[in-house]
């Protein structure tokens, strides 16, 4: 009723961490913010691109403030939309996969608080970018299947269980969000479902941003990468075969990332060459 | 060997088509290029993004061009790139997904051309950003589900009925690429895969774009959705149950989408009255 005054609220992707990655109007949309309320996820690199003249809220779980719920989110943004505040509710990723964002949009409808969702490079697209690995390819793999392993690692759940049974097809990619630390879990809910022990997997953790890490294993040895820092992306399928190109092996020896097939030995040598040479060629 | 005179080959997503939904760096590549490889479907607003100094060809299947084949373009990028021009090999939405880059990558990699991927917002992502419907759900998705049905329209092949047959899961949101001008063929695929007849579906084409079209259906009438233009996005599921928020009676009542269901008539009718005050209160 008042719309003069009325602020509004921007539901942006952070995209997976790289700032390059930001599309133009997420980058647009956070400098002109008068607050962006961010997940913890996203990085320090993003937000401090945020105006001087923006609140910053960090409404993450994992930041140690307890105590912020989702209600309180909503109402944060609502009431700070009604005072005529242009708000960014900034999410990594994209906001519409694994990211919660219905319950921020039924608030604010209920609330009938403009909005708009300005989406982002989704993890997993980001990672095959980052493999130079296409998803999708006439002779291997038809389809993407998107699921969450979240709760594979948490424990049993016969939703979730059922959610698995139709992984196994050879030309499916997989796309697994949140494959948690020990890959052990996400790797028997696998054969489970009748994925072969051959399959490739590459595990890719902090995507475009400095501290990436890929790891390539079959999956009979995807119990054997340890210590898988998040956020991850687990990707498992014969499209993933191709993932042993230049571009890899030039990330890998850059990133020290875990090999684990011991064949694999002299290209990570010569990778590793070519990153010195690169150093060398810098300095 | 001669590094110092050598191009190189980005590999751009263009997104969907808003210029808006570039990436930074997609766009940051478009500005610096010298030579800009594009498929038809990438929107001229994108193209005219290019700096001045830039050969633009467009090498699309599309152009009427007969006779540019995969191998041409193949021959064109390394020749460029080895005479030390920088080309940017633009691709609508995503690269990696129903993209075919791994015959570029592939020649890429044989011919040593460095070469780098910039990813895409895909447009099963941008059109669900612009109906502010998450994917996936806690009560309603919790797999999303990327399929073709490029060959369900042109006709019968096993491999691809095959890779329908585990489309019917409740809990699986379907994110159906090139779904065809009639979606008779993929409404029957749908069907014999166990979709509920009563299933939502919203069809969106030219997402992003000022032709940008929504309709919403059942799983039931999407026969009756005539005439959809490529390049179109068909997803299906219970997750868009939601599709009927604020953001879709505005666009729809925006663009002249087709609304199936006589029962939203009154929504369609106030949705209409809100478009139009909002153009008389610019005028």
């Amino acid at each position: 009723m008042t719309p003069a005054q009325t602020g509004r609220v921007d539901l942006v992707g952070a995209g997976p961490g790289d700032p390059d990655l930001l599309t133009v109007k997420a980058s647009r949309v956070l400098r002109a913010a008068d607050c962006v309320l961010h997940d913890d996820l996203v990085s320090a690199e993003i937000v401090a691109l945020v105006g001087p003249q923006a609140i910053i809220v960090n409404v993450g779980k994992r930041c140690g403030r307890k105590g912020i719920t989702q209600v309180e989110i909503n109402r944060v943004m609502i009431l700070f939309a009604k005072a005529g505040v242009n708000v960014v509710r900034l999410k990594s990723g994209d906001p519409l996969i694994f990211g919660r964002l219905n319950e921020e949009v039924d608030a604010l409808e209920a609330a009938g608080v403009p909005y708009e969702v300005v989406p982002g490079i989704t993890a997993g697209f980001a990672a095959a970018a980052t493999l130079g690995v296409s998803l999708t390819d006439r002779r291997t793999s038809s389809r993407i299947l998107i699921l969450s392993g979240h709760r594979a690692a948490a424990g049993e759940d016969s939703r979730d269980a059922d959610a698995w049974l139709e992984a196994g097809r050879a030309d499916t990619t997989l796309m697994i969000y949140m494959p948690g630390r020990d890959l052990t879990a996400v790797r028997d809910k696998l054969r489970g479902a009748g994925v072969s022990v051959a399959t490739p997997c590459v595990v890719i953790s902090s995507v475009s941003t400095p501290a990436q890490r890929v790891t390539r294993a079959t999956l009979a040895e995807l119990s054997r990468v340890a210590g898988v820092e998040a956020p991850a992306i687990l990707l498992v399928g014969r499209s993933l075969e191709r993932a042993n190109c230049s571009l890899v092996d030039k990330i890998s020896a850059g990133a020290a990332g875990a090999w684990i097939d011991p064949a694999e030995e002299t290209a990570i040598e010569f990778a590793g060459e070519q990153f010195q040479n690169q150093i060398d060629r810098r300095a």
